[in-house]
């Protein structure tokens, strides 16, 4: 059997801290369905000591029933010299409903005289006093041991006393915090173990990246004994981020062979990954380990066919296993099985004989040269292919569209939009103003359309993505347009390719309104499951 | 004495083969000029035998005249039967008229059956010959055991031959690559010292990131007695990427006690990361290790008092030590002394009673609330301060601008711009037509300043970045944009904010064409020298 490490999300909290990286409510809870789904263990949802949308999200993240994970929320120890049961801080873990508090205190003695100022011992007290409280009140606890190993080299036999008075008071877990990113694989290792001999309760390791060794870290701690690894998706957090659970994840359990999560579950790390990347509107690096877009990527000068024959010998993992897939970059074999897996999602008939699928996958390689991109744009590639293969209903046809755009010294810009629509074969003239040429184009459209689908109200911008591609040659570049749109249920995503940005704009929007308003497309927009193959290649 | 550890840059080799990494030859030249800067002691700069970019290269480096680094050229092993002598690739090399020659051969039977499809004899003499060759040629000649790790767990004795025999041959370095990315630190650790008892030339090690592990891979071998860390710049590479150098030296030389480079050289290592990550076009992520620009950054959630006064319990080294800086992210003080060093650098007055000092420290306050940041945008802060604090010259003044887009179906969009601005007190009134609105807007913006600034013909836009931000409300949230222009000398950078797309890209413009304009500021526009502190914190 082997060995369980537990994995313990703190995207929703230690996450959000890095720069960039901004969740509202709603993106959280859609995170926490997401990890749910994933299999971590725990879900560090955030410190609701701190500011009022935590406290919103521990109350509405009962509603959504989790089946794997346990919700967490995260404090610090008690003030000095107060009683824990009268600490603000504590108690609002308590109002939050949680079953499990994650709680941090001070293991270095330097930090204990300079930040908290007060005394060794009143430190060890607040330890002990808030581990209890918490216990007294039926809570799981995890008790996370802040700069321990800087504390740990500056005064080994303190911050051994500090573990041990929350190992008393009751903790369930005891977590060791690298806070500064500073330690290396060797000393975590050493260290860990020292202090896995002098607690009985289970170890957890806590490590952020600021010498790109929060993965190593990670695993040198499990491998000496540490059974619970706290780190982020993506590696978000301060500064260089936390443990990337993305790779800690597959190298835990398709490398040294312990389970953190069904293989199932693993299978999902890919979507998962690109998914809260997308809700946080954090850009995916290409090459991210394990999930990213090249991570099993190769260039044609290696011979192809050798890679397609004998994957094993150019990848150290089947890339399946944690849902990414192998990508021969000059293949045009490639793009066409994404489209029978997309096609078959859909229930279309698929058949390679059809001169219509040839076409469209001739289609679909034209624009991807152009520069479009479908991974994130799934409701126009729907549009696409149910177009080509059932063809679809005209919502609307553009006539024509005129926005002018007017700056005077001293004034703000007025921006307006002309729009002439063909709508069942009346044609509609409106005119719009807006803080932008986008909104301008949009509200025009809308304006347009309601007398015929007055159900169009109802749907409304959630993002709107701009990238400027190949920037060698500046303004003459090509722009991607990424829009997501989304009614009361539902969200879907377009894209529009153009040199021009407004005419990328326009691309996006059409397909974003096209889509909500074709009936047999508002059903709910499922992700893909990712394709299992039985096979581990290692 | 530190041990000396070679540090082998393979950005231009390796690094290219990243998914969105293009260098002209012009950008390998300017990168292989800081490198030399940064002290490395090799630089890799292409494959001769693989395409003509790389014998330009290698043609126009000699005139560098490099001080520090040894240019060495890549190549393979002779084809199977056939003599080194008559082996085109390995004549590219010495035709390069490099001193170091890096050639790869096969150290796992699995691949030499399968890939180069030979007797496991003739891959031993295709290695020994071809490190002779180039030996006899009067070369250093660095080999690289391609899939070491991989050969080395599936035949020991096998893999453990073929070095043999390069070091039979000469061969000065033997070099082991986890060419999957597939291992693991401690499998790095054992397997290196194993190679190192079963050769006496020294060892190094070339790792690939594949589990995010391949600085903590790279520090394992050197542990293990290796003695060339092979990586590049940024970590750029195929698939996940090469062992990242601006990781690994800081790690080596801060943390393990090895000597890489001299402190001096360490202290540039920021300034080349961003230098590379710029020519190479590459986003480099806020987080990255060491010289990401959020890589010291505190929130101000912890006391930031004590992070100023204490810093070095809250920073696993001193920034400046690898040329980065501490950020304080809502400090008010850290606005104002990043603003103080800027004014130093630009040799303005900077005076805090000077009411104009404390108005532009608010001014700046207030443009950084609304969405700006400078720290890409150099030259739009330098306008911001010297018109401040010693006025500048009006170079022209908007009256007012206009542009049109109009589309009907099924034709193109035309985009027109009309631009009406007083230069010298004389009203030009100009129309520019475009492939999108910025475009448009930049031509006729030209024109009408042409006849007063002919010069303005020497410049060009040459990147042009847009970022919606706050984007829950979509097309109303803000936009900035960043737009690079360059001469033939020197490049400098703009940002404007903005709801309307269009007008934050008339901030960034007008701000691009002013610095150009504004005679004193056309002096060589200097990267900040890194500042310098003598203590190391750890």
């Amino acid at each position: 059997m082997a060995q369980i490490v537990k994995i313990f999300d703190t995207t929703l909290r230690d996450g959000t801290q890095g720069e960039g990286v901004s969740l509202s409510v709603e993106d959280k809870l859609k995170i926490a369905q997401k990890l749910d789904v994933l299999g971590v263990h725990y879900i560090e949802g955030g410190w609701p000591g701190s500011n009022g949308k935590d406290i919103e999200f521990f109350h509405r993240v009962k509603e959504l029933n989790l089946t794997h994970a346990k919700v967490t929320a995260f404090g610090s120890t008690r003030r000095k010299e107060t009683k824990a049961q009268d600490d603000p801080n504590l108690n609002r873990i308590l109002e939050s409903g949680v079953e499990v508090a994650t709680i941090f205190g001070k293991s270095w003695d330097f930090h204990v005289h300079k930040a908290i100022q007060t005394t060794l011992e009143e430190n060890l007290a607040m330890i002990y006093d808030s581990v209890k409280f918490l216990k007294d009140n039926g809570l799981e606890v995890i008790y996370d041991a802040e700069h321990f190993f800087d504390g740990f080299k500056n005064n080994q036999e303190y911050a051994l006393q500090t573990i041990k008075h929350a190992e008393a008071a009751g903790a369930d877990w005891i977590v060791l915090c690298d806070t500064n990113g500073g330690s290396l694989p060797d000393e975590v290792a050493e260290i860990v173990a020292k202090a896995g001999q002098a607690v009985s309760v289970p170890i957890g390791i806590h490590a952020h990246n600021d010498c790109e060794l929060a993965v190593a870290n990670s695993l040198a701690a499990v491998n000496a004994g540490a059974r619970q690894v706290q780190g982020t998706i993506n590696g978000y957090g301060e500064r260089c981020g936390n443990a990337n659970l993305c790779s800690v994840i597959p190298n835990l359990q398709l490398k040294l062979g312990y389970s953190c999560i069904s293989d199932e579950q693993l299978c999902t790390l890919t979507q998962v990954a690109r998914y809260v990347s997308e809700v946080a509107n954090m850009h995916m690096p290409v090459g991210q380990p394990y999930v990213g877009n090249a991570a099993f990527a190769h260039k044609g000068g290696i011979h192809v066919s050798a890679i397609l024959r004998h994957a094993k010998t150019y990848e150290h993992i089947t890339p399946e296993l944690v849902g990414n897939k192998q990508r021969v970059l000059v293949s045009e074999l490639a793009g066409q099985s994404n489209l029978i897996v997309k096609a078959q999602e859909l229930q279309l008939n698929f058949d390679k004989d059809n001169p219509k699928v040839k076409s469209v996958i001739e289609k679909v390689k034209e624009l991807e040269h152009q520069g479009y991109q479908f991974e994130g744009a799934d409701a126009s590639l729907e549009l696409l292919l149910r177009e080509a293969i059932e063809g679809l209903e005209e919502v609307f046809t553009l006539e024509s569209f005129k926005i002018i755009v007017e700056k005077s010294a001293g004034r703000g810009v007025v921006t307006e939009a002309i729009v002439k629509v063909n709508v069942h074969g009346e044609t509609m003239l409106t005119a719009a103003e807006g803080n932008g040429p986008v909104n301008a184009l949009d509200l025009a459209l809308r304006k347009a359309l309601i007398p015929h689908y007055p159900d169009i109200q109802k749907i409304h911008l959630t993002d709107y993505k701009v990238r400027v591609f190949d920037e060698k040659d500046t303004t003459a570049a090509k722009v991607r347009v990424l829009i997501e749109t989304a009614d009361a249920d539902n969200s879907w995503n377009t894209v529009g390719v153009s040199e021009n940005i407004i005419e990328a704009s326009w691309n996006a929007l059409a397909d974003s309104i096209r889509y909500a308003l074709i009936g047999k497309t508002r059903v709910e927009h499922k992700q893909p499951e990712p394709q299992r193959l039985g096979v581990i290649n290692h």
